[in-house]
């Protein structure tokens, strides 16, 4: 193995369907990045130190460099079950709570999810907290006051945050509704097989966002019109999809508004088609957004958590560089 | 061949994933049924007649008995295309409106279906309205006002409709989108592979209709708390199917409300399970129903739209019964 000098820390997002691995120096500038589709859903239990490993040494990282991981890798059926805080909480707290990978020679830790216990509404999220540590230090100053986060994605968040301290969220099913319903409902004979992305700039995605925000009650209705304006009015499989997309996302903004008092403006944590479709969602509802990159925020809160864990925990990192 | 007399009719009601077919006295009564899963979303277009013809065969109809049919047999992608009535329109128009099926020695007659071709609500149903026929003829007299019908299914019909008038509909996706949200998406691992009927009784259905009634526009943000309240609090598979049930009929409801003007009682159509979780969710609305068997209703309004058909026609079915 040719090991790659000045690997300070290796930090992982290890989610359902993407593992994405970093080598940081220890200022924190990446070296090196691996990603894969080796996500926990589809990667038995006995696999998940050769897999790691098996990236690590391709990045030529030495056997003492420690690993910080977050996502689903913490859930219990996960690599080390890492738990949940519960909300309020403060996101400094995520460091002290990680969880150490037992009987592996190298120190990995597992950070913990979120979750919201009450029993009206409980939800959890295990990732995207890494994410709000990484925007808390990076572009909040603590005391300036809440604000709303929003986090697409198979089930997006909605996080009312006040620097490190998160006070709130809810999960939409939105991504994995509209997965479901493409592929597996009579909507498949509309949307079509093809996966053109969805272009933010349609007039069918943007009528769909507006119609969802102006009558969120009916949705299974217009979820069926697709299907209609496709046998009545020749619709597109390309506009088919674009309806699918906006009738979601303005369902899930109408939801989001009526659970939180939202205000002007968003932190939108996304990149790509996604971040682009939601901004403009946003904007039909006069909302406008900040747009913030995901991976740089991820890698951020898990070196932000990394600094403390091994400040908190010198000896250890000591021992394995002897 | 054993032919079974008096057989004067056959009805059949052929949809995307099963086949009914009755033989008919001239009085209406049953004399024989078949039932199949061979609906037309899994028949090849070259075995319609051999299918049809082996189920009568099996019920002994002879040659010279004429067949009347609805559902997606009457689709472009069925055996041959029926079209749509626009509403408002009149039931009675489905029988002139019928198509014989061309190239096959018996007298094969296709019902159209019903479509909304304004803009903002295109919508179509295709089958429920031979039930919307039987319903006028048995139970309504003409001039007492219009009702809504609710038609629960794979894609739920609400029906405002006066006598054999009717005035408008609309279609929600209620039972697609809890196919595919149970099988396709993240609530599989909360709902299970079980398929125990949801119990109309359960507290986690009827709390969860309450609650997308309540709040529709966070049905999202609902759907995911079942996968929530499974991590957290160890909902068991069957309270989480009453749960996503409960949450997407709620929904319907609460669509239907916002669109139509309902009243304090519908006409409810289907028989078993679903019936009584329609009637159970309607009456957490505030709503009551009279319950039809939804069978009845298009045995009684296929025979209706026959009586029409072979009037009009006479000769021709003097000929075949030579």
């Amino acid at each position: 193995m040719t090991v790659t000098p000045h690997v300070a820390l290796v930090a992982v997002d290890w989610g359902t369907s993407h593992l994405r691995v970093w080598a940081l120096g220890a200022d924190r500038s990446v070296l090196g990045m691996r990603r894969s589709d080796e996500g926990m859903g589809a990667t038995p239990c006995d696999r998940f130190a050769a897999i790691l490993e098996s990236h690590l040494e391709a990045l030529g990282v030495a056997p003492d460099v420690p690993v910080v991981m977050c996502g689903m890798v913490g859930s219990r059926q996960g690599w080390a079950e890492a738990g949940y805080l519960p909300v309020p909480t403060d996101l400094g707290e995520i460091a002290v709570r990680a969880v150490r990978v037992p009987a592996h020679r190298r120190d990995i830790r597992i950070l913990p999810g979120l979750s919201h216990t009450d029993s009206k509404h409980p939800d959890v999220m295990r990732g995207e907290e890494t994410q709000l540590l990484g925007l808390a230090r990076r572009r909040f100053a603590a005391g300036r006051g809440a604000r709303m986060v929003c986090m697409p994605g198979t089930h997006s968040k909605w996080v009312r945050q006040d620097g490190l301290r998160v006070e709130g969220f809810a999960s939409f099913m939105t991504g994995d509704t509209f997965s479901a319903l493409s592929a597996h409902s009579v909507l498949r004979h509309s949307v079509g097989p093809d996966a053109t992305a969805v272009d933010a700039a349609s007039p069918d995605f943007r009528l769909a966002v507006a119609a969802s925000l102006e009558a969120p009650s009916a949705i299974l209705a217009r979820l069926f019109s697709i299907r209609s304006a496709g046998l009545l009015q020749g619709l597109s499989p390309n506009a088919a999809r674009a309806r699918l997309s906006g009738y979601l996302i303005g369902q899930e903004i109408a939801g989001a508004r009526a659970r939180f008092a939202i205000g002007d403006t968003v932190e939108l944590v996304g990149g790509g088609v996604l971040g682009e479709l939601y901004a403009a969602a946003l904007a039909c509802a006069g909302i406008g957004a900040n747009l913030h990159d995901g991976d740089e925020l991820v890698i951020y809160g898990l070196a932000d958590a990394a600094s403390q864990i091994w400040t908190l925990d010198a000896p250890r990192l000591t021992e394995q560089e002897t």
